[in-house]
């Protein structure tokens, strides 16, 4: 799967990723109305709402973005039909040839990990049948318990041709607090870039790893440091937009080769219609608005790439 | 809550909470087998089948223990059908009146923790109506995030009244690989239990803050050193039983009055009737020898407190 994003990203010259976190605030009124009219203001109806949502902003990007990161927590605060919808939107996705990452960001000790990485990435075994239960293709995980935590899923990962990408440096401000903390001598994500790229190595595609990273934009300098500490990992960089990192403060997450690094943008892109620039599209035409950004973001990351 | 778990451990002077962990090599045959002549080899048939098993125990143990302990991810690699089962679990662990610690692990940047809070201990507006989706009493987050990660869970506890425990010293044999670094003198896990303890007194229930740790039962040393670092947390202590801790091992979690540390343990009570010394119930009895090692595990502990 790490060798398909590299093809994506090459072929739609387009090293980016749109995150689907549809929270309601997000979701223009005319489709909540119509789904609140069909199913009444219940969970039902906030999922059918934020589905619509999620169709018409992935019919106006699949030919331009090669992935989508939908973040289950706004899927999941929904309940069972919230997680229909989330399930209903990686399929979605899968149909117009998009790449998923799931962005669970789970982790535990090791059957438990099994467990989870089984559900995300691959096929839990009933009686004599296997089922994909959610199917993304990548997942992000925590690496808090060690190795334990991650081992289930590079298992899986080498089983399914799938990935992962491991929080490292996180994007929120508090991010710092642990993970900035000096070991000696060198910074906790330092540390855990460098198991990252034990990891990495272990399962190797074609030019880069299974194993993938979480670096934030909002931390260029570390971004820079993390990019030399794992190669061979392509690194998920949130924060991009609306958290304030811009395109210039990405280039030294990318390698020589002008890959390495996905850039996320969520709500810079999904509510885009909200947007001063965009807002000539009207709400009606929000699909045409995240369109217009996602366009205007890929040409702000390639213009600091100076492709 | 943190009251309603603090009364419930008195009353049945049982500091004990059963993990409900249904993988399915736990579940008996007789169960499976009805499953999935309802059902088929399904995943709808796989939730029937852990949904009968978890009530099949808790039918067994609701008098005699206070809390119950759901590893989601045993229910989420199953699909919707397993969150389903997952709900109903919650729910009939309610009617029964048992505190319910969703074994969840999650946590993320601000926004996105905010909607897992809301789903898990929350309540989600929808229109002008609000849901409480998954509704458990407690949920374990992770800290890898900081603050950021961590407010909007206390944020929903003191709203709700409900509480965290948050990761500290996960009972895994790869814990350390993080946890244990030293920084500036002290082990991340001892960080990290510095700001538990800060964030607990920021929420007091009426002896016992909302915010409680997790420490696993196969580090004694170290609960023994937190249990002075956060005096004001319950510990939740997972490991005992089949991951190898011991009763006596358990005395310095929990603090002078007797309280403070409520002991996990899954597959010991869950598979009971698989140990030898259950065996004697037989597979259509599981119920039965769970609720004897349960009954065992609470003696074992209260022995060693003296109690």
């Amino acid at each position: 799967m790490i060798n398909k994003l590299v093809e994506k990203i090459k072929k739609q010259n387009a090293p980016v990723v749109v995150g689907l976190d549809p929270m309601m605030k997000f979701v223009p009124k005319h489709l909540q109305e119509k789904a609140f009219a069909e199913y009444g203001e219940t969970l039902e109806g906030a999922a059918e709402a934020i589905w619509q949502f999620n169709k018409g902003i992935i019919d106006n990007i699949y030919d331009i973005v090669p992935a989508v990161k939908p973040q289950v927590a706004m899927y999941e605060q929904f309940g069972i039909p919230g997680m229909v919808a989330y399930k209903k939107t990686i399929d979605y996705c899968h149909e117009k040839d998009m790449v998923v990452i799931g962005d669970v960001k789970r982790g535990d000790i090791g059957s438990t990990s099994e467990a989870y990485a089984v559900g995300h990435l691959g096929k839990v075994q009933v009686g004599s049948n296997k089922f994909a239960a959610f199917d993304e293709d990548f997942a992000t995980v925590n690496p808090y318990l060690g190795s334990d935590g991650i081992t289930p899923f590079i298992n899986v990962c080498k089983e399914e041709k799938k990935g992962i990408f491991i929080l490292v440096k996180t994007s929120n401000p508090s991010s710092g607090e642990f993970q900035d903390r000096l070991i000696d001598g060198k910074a906790l994500y330092e540390h855990v870039g460098e198991k990252v790229n034990e990891w990495a190595l272990s399962c190797m595609g074609d030019d880069y790893s299974y194993v993938g990273a979480v670096v934030g934009a909002t931390y260029p300098e570390q971004g820079k440091l993390l990019r030399k500490v794992m190669p061979k990992s392509f690194i998920l960089v949130p924060g991009y937009g609306a958290q304030g990192g811009k395109g210039a403060d990405l280039v030294h997450f990318f390698n020589e080769d002008g890959l390495g690094a996905i850039v996320n943008s969520s709500r810079g892109i999904i509510a885009a219609y909200n947007n001063e620039a965009y807002a000539k599209f009207g709400a009606e035409n929000f699909g045409d608005a995240s369109r217009q950004a996602a366009l205007d973001m890929i040409a702000d990351i390639n213009g600091a790439l100076g492709k």
